[in-house]
């Protein structure tokens, strides 16, 4: 599987292309609104079927530029049944398989960050969204955020794989761009080194962020796969 | 080899850690002087020994952390010798090998950008710094820059390696963080689809672009290892 990383630096967002080489059957994870331009011409460059196009959750903080990308390719946009969005095509399930020509990406339900969060899989790599972020998570409190929900989606679905397995996430603000499953065990302030579930409910409850600038239209936007 | 891919928004540099996993000998390809804590932190957290700070050229554009990387880590500072650095510890040659345990870094002059430019090489990825950017290419207007000569650097010493090796370049300014040589070749606008050495210089010595903005700080800052 060819993996790309981009980077939206006004939203501090990471989108990802995933493709087979082979049959250049291509999906994106977390695409942006006004990055739709670049990415359009990239799909068209690379001679890729988009099939899919693909949310980890339902974002508060940007717009996705999914239902752009269905106009344009065919892709189908999936998000989490949790979601309760109108727009998907796909209400993604645990366990569900997205197939690229030989490769399959294979999603994860890892609620806690909103309800409806998903980390997609592939061989020795993970999309995390915002479940898992590089030394840190994302926070837990709205879109029915839960911290005990995501200590154990993190301690029981996602560090319970190899130790080796890239950590790709959804943002990260200090300019790094990819992590290990290894080194968030050890090195994860807030959930790392075995932290016990209370010190992280603590740390998570007592956060006390403001709300991302862009929430009001962000929530709402995705909900219809940014064509609102 | 790991590879880890850091960025610096202020100035969209990127800069990469290589490290051997076995051993933890490492190498800092480009380091950003504001950058210095973070990186700091990160070759503490993963235990890393570093014993390179190696730099694609003299940036114009940004202040290195080499010096500082060499007073805490007692890293080597190594610049290409044509950069006639005073405060380099390794005066980089075209075929010069860095080892870090089982593993290899080869340095690749690929003059055009600056006189001085260095493309690293490890199996299966290159770090070209401004030589080949993704889509682009480093100006050609100062610092001893070009262009028939980066034409040359670019089409006979890295378009002639295999198509999938990857392409780390040493900034981008739209969000994409790696390429490789078959998608350079094919779609680079500058000198991709073989495009001519007379065109190339042609849209080389139209750019007309202004100075970066830091030139003048930058170019004396980098000459003496960020430590002036």
């Amino acid at each position: 599987m060819q993996i790309r990383q981009l980077f939206d630096a006004d939203t501090s967002t990471y989108t990802y292309f995933l493709y087979d080489e082979k049959s250049k059957e291509a999906a994106i994870i977390d695409s942006v609104k006004e990055q739709f331009e670049r990415d359009k011409a990239y799909v068209e460059q690379l001679g890729l079927n988009l099939k899919y196009a693909l949310e980890t959750h339902v974002h508060a903080d940007h717009v996705t530029a999914s239902g752009l990308l269905r106009q344009a390719f065919g892709a189908q946009v999936g998000v989490h049944e949790s979601s309760r969005s109108a727009c998907a095509d796909i209400l993604v399930q645990d366990g569900d398989k997205f197939v690229l020509g030989d490769q399959v990406i294979e999603a994860i339900h890892t609620p806690g960050h909103t309800d409806g969060d998903v980390t997609y899989k592939i061989e020795g790599a993970l999309f995390t969204g915002d479940a898992l972020l590089i030394r840190g998570c994302g926070r837990t409190d709205f879109q029915a955020g839960n911290p005990e929900q995501l200590y154990d989606s993190i301690t029981k679905k996602l560090f319970t794989l190899a130790d080796d397995t890239t950590v790709y996430p959804g943002h990260d603000y200090a300019g790094f761009t990819c992590s290990t499953i290894g080194e968030e065990k050890a090195f994860n302030p807030r959930l790392g080194n075995n932290k016990p579930k209370d010190d992280f409910v603590a740390i998570m409850n007592g956060l006390d962020l403001p709300n991302p600038r862009r929430i009001d239209v962000a929530i709402p936007g995705n909900m219809k796969c940014g064509l609102a």
